[in-house]
């Protein structure tokens, strides 16, 4: 059940509030966060809600059965919009493209990327500085120094930055040069990164785990949501399976079903989702009928060379033609709503 | 490794051919086909392949190197399209779409599907006569009776018949009326089968095992066409995984990669693929994108009253526009060549 | 629910019945089996069961809320025991190893096998005639022929054959000389092939399916105890998944869930179950602790020249300490019985 | 490949040796943990590993070409024995159980637990107070306080403590009232979490993770070691499989072929294996047989009443049921080794 306040909610009833919420065997979580604030409340009776919606100072009241509540359609039925700045914004009615690199890797390549980016017309840039890797002899990301050599050049070209964050610790530090914080699909259920990115004022895009269910995902989200940050955005980036044809399995239901369940923008990776070149293409065109609100994917000047993920990055020259047909592809979802 | 004969070679040189392959430990698996007469020899020393492919009766020679041969893309390059007859294909350059219901119920439910197809230009239509089902008390379909019954109706309107076959011995009753075999899920490694429909000179579609790789699709659609058959179609029907959301997974990176590998054509069933009514749409406008040559889904005038599959079934008013979206998303795609 | 008739019960009886249950919409299947006559009656209704159990030749009646029937143990509560003859039994209170080739090769080979199994007190040898290839290049079994020759000789060693069945057509031909007819895992939900076994008297091996669940699996054995066989034990061999350091993913969870369904004996294939020899022992001794009725195991004079599976096959002299050891862990098993 | 130093290795013999290696395009990576110390050198040139073998100051090298380094069995073939005092010992030649709730509850559920462990035997327990829950409203663990009080009796009663960390902050604090630090499924792949537990010398049971790989697991591990700390164990706790009959699919297989790969201990956890109550045991006596150097399971006074896992804990008397099963079966197993 969720309980939306008004801003100006007395003390006094919030007390009331809480001691209603006791007497039938509920516990309220109170969240604050940018846009409102709210009490969650989760119990077992069923009760006629209206003897709380009347109550002074609650603004809407609504049950939500779902085990995550705040990231559920049922009771925010207006898709999320989250607005970057500069005219940049993720949700319905916007489909931005994120592209970059796997890894930053040096300002000659930061620079080449953005001179990609920019004539291409894109407006967020990845990249990242500090990697998860299976083998701790792995690179594992240039860290602050290259954060802050990349947020330098893509300010001056107007562009947004999306980068991992790995850990509690480098959120502060981070947080000044970044306009997007990754949580990666090994981080997605890391409750206590989830709990801090709550506490911050940035959007944050977080991955489905490497065999995470829909359900684990959203009630990820709701760690986020529930500490205060509403900026959030899922991510589909294929799911592990059985079949060795490919890296991951690109679970395109899962982008269907989100968008019923959630009121949060849901981002495909094509290039983590098949993690072959030669179809990241029709896996991003795929995710987009499927009902993404955007597309995440990786580009490098030359990606043989890539330090990391090589295999599964796109040319420029692949990549502009991709932009124009994931571009007409949405226009022609678009389209469809008139159907 | 793949020698396609001269229509008219001798026996000697035949002989000569099998002395020579002997001789280098190699076995030569005669397949005719309504196509063409190739040996496809097994074996693994390297040697000189123009030793061979100068030998007399000789029209080409391919090596190939994958588990599967004659439906590999390395040796036939150029996508095999299956002329049903009537002007109706399958196979690159064209986009059949095949509906009609899970199980034939009835009279009455043949004739309405029917108008529903013909009034939305729909020329092959779908339906169970042997129905696979986890329980032995279940619905087992309406059988030979049934088929006649369609046929009789489907001629009329002329509408070609797609219906699963489930063991050898129905191979012969049903072909005169059937247009295409179609192999489920759960046959899709009956090897017996599968040698059976390669004796039949009718489609067949063959659909992916219920956790099947995509390699052992193309083996299991090499038993068809070694055993005479060319006109095979490959079928993504999702795939087994841990997520509950949904009946099955859709692969779609496996269309992908199967247009890769193979010159046959590859339909997508999204009825199946997701399992639930109100996702088909999105999943069939991704299967296209994703560069599935067709969609098979399953329609009904009253889905709630299905004899089978209801939770998945469209009903008429959802499906036509449904159609009308595949074919502009298939349109869009093809425009994407010319980039 | 199942309700189990007497033996004699009058036509008349028999036709009440099925009135009765039409009057409260449940279909009921008549099931005549080596040993006994049953309806299964399939409907929604709740009702008082005594209201049949009252009827005249009505010797019991069960509610079952399975989705299978006949195999549960919520209706027979003691297990299973199937007699081969010549105190060959399998079921709760014995513990048979199976042990041979994955094929039959020759008769040196059968030789060999039979006197190493004679020599370790094995009763029941296993091997293939016809064998399940995923390319049908591949060697495919001796057929017919291998299997009279195998006959011949085990018979004269006091033996009992198990050996798979592939297709319908082959059951008759076979019959006569085999003792058990087992079902690949590929073929685990060819119903056809199932119904067909439930009309011979001869005990029956189901395998478990390549991706199957528990509950496909029972319903699977559900399909030849309905048709007239009750002689049915059932295989855990192992499931696919993401996982590649093994073949398949021996699921000892399985066994102790099947143990408490069906009152079936489970045999476990820790061949398949891992499919590397050095590590068959740990799992066939895993299966035992985790409550297996039995084992089915690949050995061979020579693994490193066996036609198919050497890579999962034991020589005589690993298999000659496993067998004791497999002895001394269910003789363990059995004494806990006691705390 | 892996160089073991001499303890007084003169720092210009590890310059020369660090230049030997970029001499022939290795990374070399220096390791230093209570008991070694050690150049982890990787690269790609295959050359003589002599000619570094014997520079001074080198005490030994080896070739290994796994992924994972310094926990392969390549180079150290000895079992790793860890030594938490007191005559507790962890690894080949003892096999510890560990058992106690899921979550730490209260003074008088310590008491009660302590009691029960001492009465039979039992030297470790384990306990929750940070718990990682899929829902932001689920209980969360009583964190330090309930440590401290945990702690406190536990020391009292000889009892060591094994429970989870989830996050780098938690660990300075922890240190001084845990014996074995636990990092669970969801932490598997937490790098910055294992790059400091590395640098703690306490022992580390690392969970596989929900999905997690074979080789995820021993890269995991990897981290810890290659950051200081070799008191490293692993623990088998079930991945995500289709199957829906049981909460996690123990995966036997791991266990025995995980005993080949890696010097580490493998502990088994059958609760969360199976996640069913009345099959824990089971899985527990196969785990033995399977390989495992000790298990770790739940115990509860009412398990109907635990916070959390209830479905999965065993009562006392249950327990002690197993305990002694337990011990027999791994009795019977050392007996195996004279076979």
């Amino acid at each position: 059940m969720i309980i939306q306040l008004e801003k100006n909610i007395a003390a006094s009833q919030k007390e009331k509030l809480q001691e209603k919420l006791q007497s039938i065997n509920y516990e309220g979580n109170e969240v604050n966060t940018q846009f409102g604030n709210y009490i969650v409340a989760v119990g077992k009776k069923d009760f006629d809600i209206r003897s709380i919606g009347t109550m002074e100072g609650i603004k809407d009241i609504h049950k939500v059965s779902d085990p995550y509540k705040l990231v559920s359609k049922k009771w925010k039925v207006k898709d999320t919009v989250i607005d970057l700045g500069d005219d940049v914004k993720i949700g319905t009615g916007h489909f931005p493209i994120m592209a970059g690199p796997c890894s930053i890797e040096s300002e000659e390549q930061i620079e080449s990327t953005i001179n990609h980016l920019v004539e291409n017309g894109i407006k967020i840039m990845r990249g990242g500085v500090y990697k998860p890797r299976s083998s701790p002899y792995a690179f594992r990301g240039l860290g602050m120094d290259g954060l802050k050599l990349w947020y330098e050049q893509a300010k001056a070209a107007g562009l947004k930055i999306i980068t991992e964050v790995m850990m509690v610790e480098q959120i502060e530090a981070m947080a000044d040069y970044v306009d997007i914080f990754q949580v990666g699909a090994r981080n997605s259920q890391n409750f206590n990164l989830l709990d801090a990115l709550g506490e911050v004022d940035k959007p944050v895009l977080l991955k489905r785990g490497i065999s995470g269910t829909i359900d684990e995902l959203l009630q990820a989200a709701e760690y986020i949501f529930s500490n205060g940050n509403e900026k959030i955005m899922l991510c589909e980036r294929g799911i592990r399976s059985y079949e060795n044809a490919y890296r991951n399995c690109f679970d395109i239901n899962a982008i269907a079903i989100l968008k019923e369940k959630t009121h949060l923008p849901i981002i495909s990776d094509p290039s983590h989702g098949i993690g072959l070149r030669q179809f990241v293409e029709p896996v991003a065109l795929a995710s987009i009928m499927g009902g993404a609100d955007g597309v995440i994917m990786e580009v490098h000047q030359s990606p043989e060379k890539a330090f990391s993920d090589g295999q599964q990055t796109l040319s420029y020259k692949q990549a502009t033609k991709t932009y124009e047909k994931i571009r007409r592809t949405y226009k022609l979802r678009e389209e469809f709503k008139l159907i």
